[in-house]
């Protein structure tokens, strides 16, 4: 028996459509693109037929996507690609960033950037006045993702981007959470690179994209043969671009259902949550539909967690890609939530193929854990105030 | 009908073995590594048992294994990571490395590092004498490759670990096209780190590692999440890493057997070139058994491989990695070759499922179609001197 999977904000499964797409090109069509036989012209021709669908589905045209082999590594590019250009100046990113765009951002801190960190509310949005004030001074590029992965809270990218413009600052955002979840468009965001993954939206790991406005200078990080165009060598992964297009083109066709089915599951899941004590962070903020992130004051979050595990139930605590790190997630901290509580955060995010039965399964799961939990001395370490 | 593939230093198919062993990973056990719950603990499991394979297979430690997205990217991050600690000094890498190796010393040379670069003979070796005089002043790091892409030749890389290593300075050998073809130890070779690339063993493309010694200092390109202990960021391409270890396990189990009937094809395919006119590459050297790298001086080697691939034989004219350029390969020009003999070179590379008569149909192929070309004015430019 298989645990209820509650965890699609960490990865999902590569659905059949797309792994029926993807097939072909492992053992049959394996053309290396640069080759000039039959072979390598059906690959090329392969790849560019999945960077229509991939630019088509985000709102963009195929001259502006440039295949990574993930999230991270498109991060890395828009960090490192964008300001290699630029003398270092002031870089601005939102203080709940994910790791991949934050860990860019310190190595040019200590190249003589001026990082500047954006302030989030309580409610885990930006502030305003916060952002602004930011561009105060000279400003080279923003960083701002679309949807925290933690809380799932949106943040104004468009708004960033009007602000950054008038500022001559180049816009990147993080979209991995986003794409799948809400109608994201490239063009109608205004921002300069944007951030894909094929892993979250049922499409295979290991592929991503960074999408860029190709009026502006990107360096190349990874370098070698002339491959997507010389910003990214490395012979093309075929048969993870083509899964990546299926995906995309999955995600904006089953858009409008998966974020009313997630929405009723999600609100059904934190009415559930609420009596039995639950704080849910961000949850006055507009969220991504398929997120609740929630603690249950004195409840260790890694505790709660395994507990659930053990009764079948696939949830974070925190996000997946800090584990490892005891500390409490930066993005609750930057949000004021106080340590106690924040250690109990745990995650649930929710896929189109969860049921109403599963949430109330995993409420009544809950129920019991919290009664077991409650009970053991040093582990309830009562309310917080 | 499908043409004969005889380009396996481009890129191979996926072995029936090595798909089997990915396909329960995208739909069924599709977890997130860092994920604390049983999917993610039976995918970080399972990515744990295929670094003990690929490590098992090339003589190394499971520690020692960093999951990169290919060969190019673990080419780089040896260029980029090893060389991050020290203060530009001399880095030596041979004049026949890949594209993956010389624009990241580029990249080096760019910010004062004094790249110095070895020549090799004739035959494509590298010249003793000349290794030794690089060493003249200190050096920090040499990247020489196990086996020449393009023609195959060896380079005797535990000799020159032997002299860096004297000097105190750091090895790196790129072995993508080594393994599955040449028996390859990292312990034995004595490199502190090496570079191999799944898609050119019957793996998956998009996943490839970096072997490294771990008592020295590696600083990482990709940053986020502490993956791959720090060094390589971006959630693990499971099904990729599956698939790389089942393909050094293959590649490892079919060794004895692919080198002797790729080398025993090349043989007959040789002996069928000479008689037909060609110039064989390297062929008084140590070479890869499954490949070779000729020309018909006169004959344009690109017209002459679209004429083949029109007689269903699939080959390669100089790299795949550098189409897109008219020039001759760096490889010939750097073994002297006249750059009208260098400009008709055309590369067969063999894999373990080619049979004699696939060989013998390309010879009878290759003189009829040069028997056209020679006939045709303008593109046989008579022989060179």
């Amino acid at each position: 028996m298989r645990q209820v999977y509650f965890d699609h904000n960490a990865t999902t499964a590569v659905d059949d459509s797309v792994l029926a797409a993807m097939l072909p090109y492992f053992r049959d069509r394996y053309g290396n693109p640069s080759s000039r036989h039959g072979y390598g012209r059906e690959a090329r021709q392969t790849i560019d037929e999945a960077r229509e669908q991939v630019a088509a589905s985000l709102g963009a045209t195929s001259a502006q996507v440039i295949f990574t082999s993930g999230g991270t590594e498109a991060n890395n590019l828009a960090l490192h690609g964008l300001t290699s250009g630029f003398r270092p100046s002031r870089l601005i990113v939102s203080a709940i960033e994910h790791p991949c765009v934050m860990r860019p951002a310190s190595a040019l801190a200590r190249r003589g950037w001026d990082v500047h960190s954006l302030a989030v509310t309580a409610d885990g949005s930006l502030a305003a006045e916060d952002l602004r004030a930011a561009f105060g001074e000279p400003v080279a590029m923003v960083s701002v993702m679309l949807a925290n992965n933690e809380t799932g809270v949106l943040l104004d990218v468009a708004c960033v981007a009007e602000e950054a413009h008038q500022s001559g600052a180049l816009v990147h955002t993080d979209a991995v959470q986003a794409v799948g979840k809400i109608a994201v468009c490239f063009d109608n965001l205004g921002v300069d690179a944007m951030t894909i993954s094929g892993h979250k939206i049922h499409g295979p790991k290991g592929i991503g994209a960074l999408i860029i406005n190709k009026q502006i200078d990107l360096q190349p990080m990874i370098t070698g043969g002339n491959h997507e165009k010389g910003l990214r060598a490395g012979t093309e992964n075929v048969p993870a671009i083509v899964g990546l297009a299926a995906a995309c083109q999955l995600a904006e066709q089953n858009l409008a259902r998966n974020l009313l089915e997630t929405r009723m599951l999600r609100d059904r899941l934190e009415q559930g949550l609420r009596p039995l004590g639950a704080v849910i962070f961000g949850e006055r903020s507009e969220r991504l539909p398929n997120t609740s992130n929630f603690a249950f004051p004195g409840i260790d979050g890694e505790t709660l967690v395994m507990a659930l595990d053990r009764a079948g139930y696939a949830v974070a605590s925190g996000s997946a890609c800090s584990s490892g790190s005891s500390d409490a997630s930066h993005v609750l901290q930057a949000m004021d939530v106080v340590w106690e509580t924040a250690r109990g955060a745990v995650r649930v995010s929710l896929g189109q193929n969860n049921t109403t039965r599963e949430v109330d399964g995993f409420l009544r799961a809950l129920a019991t854990e919290l009664g077991q939990l409650r009970n053991i001395p040093g582990i309830f370490l009562g309310p917080v105030e």
